[in-house]
């Protein structure tokens, strides 16, 4: 029930790899579309964790790092108020060998009652499986103008602890101060930054590891600006410097 | 099956702290944020009872005093006809240690019937296993103009007995007299009034609830009026004196 | 699975107090608030049966006269086409011991299909437990401009009988040659006349009845032309006279 | 799991007496408003089988001929996109004794995913406990302008062999030519003629039916022609001639 | 829980059958009507596999050829966001025979969720009982203006893969190039291309799977391009060249 498997010296980096579902393969070059390419890096990068949707799981995983399922999930075609549901059994999760399941809640949607009572099930299920339950909660809808704003950001970290997530993975506010705020409003639950789309230059993204890290967040969760990054390995050695060694972006960049 | 657990002298005050799931952290500061000086409040304060949603009651909840795991719950986020669905199991609350569950009823809202059959199922399992069934019964919705006109305070009541709540969370109307119509309508089910949002001053919260006390409620749920308070341990010891040992405002404030 | 514990020479005067829930204590006095009083009228009354829902029945019911225990409900506080759920269980109502179970049937409503699909449940879960299964059927909708129009009336009626209710609850067309046709209309199915709200003046209601008993109606479910009468166990004794002992209005009365 | 229970010589005629739910009893006059009258109606003329809805299954039927209970059924009340859901399970009708259960399927609807969902559930079942499964397939909604178009009546005939009915009831297309390619889309599943409102004449009815005959049709299920004809059983006997003694139309008029 | 029983060279071309309920019989002429002449067209042409819904696959399928049984559809009658709900449980398809379980996932409707937690259910179920489960991904709705882009047929191919299908049935983007990366967006989810209408001519079509092969395909599932043939079987002997054989178009032809 821990999220002890994913962290190193307290800290962790999942390599979130998700992206196929959620935004189709318009986000992968030749290489990084490959999931056995992804597996690689996570373990050659020495990642804490991949996420994998079940399909990938059960096609690719091989169990060389710890692996986070992620039970639910949609494509971007679909408009309106977004929903997705379980489309993954927390027992095939932990019968693939899966340390936790996640799981996103669209906070401020239309839908957000069944995807709180879908995310209560299976964090209950996780438990007596003996997995985590990692809980994405996205802020969206009409009372949601702007979802990196600290207020939101804080209520999307409140959320996660409140539902009770082991862990929870938000959005980066921009700023330390204002981020600090939503790591002491998740209590006890772990906040993984988001690691989002690819930042224009390497600095720009450790920068914002670097404020997350320093208002008090565990680790984060990072696909796009790893491997959309031209030398992906060179960008998982930044950032175990910058997160597992806790050093700084300079010293990071240099590694 | 009783509220038993919470009462002293027939007369119980719970600490609710469930609005980090309602209304989000805007509601906390750097200490009332953290659960842990919640729980700890709680048991100083020597409250009869705390209200926890499911992860709180998970990562900080200790024994000290009764439980009562809310059960469901929504953000603020969402706009149109309010909705929460349960996303705790009953038998996660009893393994946990309640002694009550908590359900939030939105009457009027267009969805009313999905609440009314959810807490119907959560009572039934509540008092399966020996635990206590509290309606929040908050009216809603187009038909509703004025959700503490008296008529409404009193359906709401009305409604929490109806359904077979042991105790119903209602709003106060404003003055003794129509309340006590709302605690005749409530029958054997127990009232307890909602703290609501931090009053002016001191002395205008201890007169509504010493109104309510005189209606005939068994007690009430205080949130923000404890916790946002500049000295949460002396409203604390005012709420014991006016509660529990039945004192008028002004003998309570001098506690 | 009959009414037989319901009627008295073949006929029934069924006690209905569920209008808490439906219509709020605005129905009530200082008086008929309290379940207990009417759970004391009924007796006195020596009415053939009791209609409570699930928290009054819990609470109040103490075996002295048959439960019929009504297992949806919904406030009137909802706008919109109207849908009740079941918030009570078959095996409670059995447990309580309740003698029959009641459900609400909006025909015409957009959500028609779900109450008639869980009628069909509660009904074959009534049986198999010994109980009665008794239809509320109301009609209401846009295509219902008149829910007491003749053909709306036999329409109730023969749903009813339709979907295998031991009872059917309707109200009265106005005249004994069109309720003749709506009892007809009904076959087996047992009819109860609504009682409706309080009627000008007791001869008016008591006319009302008669008609319904002349067209073949099994008995009543009246509630508010008894306990909000000014002395309603005159009333009871009329309306055992003229239903139980088949008196004329006038005989009934003079009782 | 056949029609065989209903078939004489291999073609059958169901006498059809759902009426009462979907239209009500402004379909009965004095006589037929009685299902005793219609059961032995049903038995004298020498019906293959009774259509029947749980209710009147449950009080009326007595076993003398092959039963069809239907397990699902609606209004005429409601507006909007037609939906009729399961409200009686397929065990209790093989309780009662039911050869075979019927299902309405409103292909074209809104809500024909549901009504295709619950029949694929129902006709399993029904095959599991050997009663056999009748489609009755009514296309309906904004893409169906002429629900007897030979394009459509073909294509309800096919979605009762898709969805694997051992009989589809369907409408006339009103020329043999047409309905021989509604038969023939349905392949191995047994094609039952809906009778529909009375005809204006005998003659009409009969040449319909006999239309239906040479164009493959197993039966047909007959309501409002048989039991609000001035003569029922001559009807009966006239239909029997038809069908199962394969006559025509005059030869069949003249019994 | 492979695609091996369908496969020869690791390649397959399935015969597609479902059309009687997506389209309705106007697909169909005198002679591709019947099920049975599909069936042994499927066995004489030999083909890796057949599809059918339910109803054909109880009623026709003898066991000659591997079955593919597609558990969900709809007519198209419905107007507004497609929605397909299982008609068939798992357990049924692997009583019957089949080998691998077919579902169809509008992404991109507003009803995209529910297929995605229900095809979630149907792959496990599948793969449980040691049958395939096969995705036809196909977007739809607002956000898709045209369902054979390259980036919308990639992302259904992802789709497949990401949600654990053994195999996805896609349409196919009209070039070789396009269709690359579609397939190996698919990863380890085999390739079928969709058949798709009949085509102007058996060049054009022929020209289409022999780019989809050259993409990487696994094969495809066709229906209207052989049965709609004047000659089905040299259809289905050009495409065993073409597919199994792997021969140019030309060579195919002249088989």
């Amino acid at each position: 029930m821990s999220m002890e498997a994913f962290l190193h010296k307290k800290r962790g980096i999942l390599l979130a790899y998700d992206q196929g579902l959620e935004h189709g393969p318009t986000d992968f070059d030749e290489r990084n579309v490959d999931p056995a390419f992804v597996m690689n890096l996570a373990v050659t990068g020495r990642f804490n964790g991949i996420v994998f949707q079940k399909g990938l799981a059960e096609k690719y995983y091989d169990g060389r790092l710890p692996l986070v399922l992620k039970v639910n999930g949609k494509t971007n075609l679909v408009k309106g108020e977004p929903l997705a549901r379980q489309n993954c059994s927390v027992q095939l999760a932990a019968k693939i060998g899966a340390k936790a399941v996640g799981y996103t809640i669209y906070t401020g949607s239309a839908h957000e009652s069944i995807m709180l009572e879908e995310f209560g099930r299976v964090q209950e299920e996780a438990h007596r499986l003996k997995m985590a339950a990692i809980a994405w909660v996205y802020p969206r809808g009409e009372a949601v103008k702007n979802d990196t704003a600290p207020e939101i950001v804080a209520y999307a970290a409140r959320t996660g602890l409140e539902v009770g997530a082991d862990a929870v993975k938000i959005k980066y506010t921009g700023d330390v101060e204002s981020f600090k705020w939503a790591v002491k409003s998740a209590g006890k639950t772990k906040v993984f930054m988001s690691g989002g789309p690819k930042a224009p230059t390497e600095l720009d993204f450790l920068k914002q590891v670097r404020g997350a890290l320093d208002a008090g967040a565990t680790g984060l969760a990072v696909g796009r600006n790893v491997w959309q990054s031209s030398d992906p390995l060179r960008m998982a050695r930044a950032l175990r410097k910058l997160v597992i060694e806790n050093r700084s972006v300079e010293e990071s960049l240099q590694a």
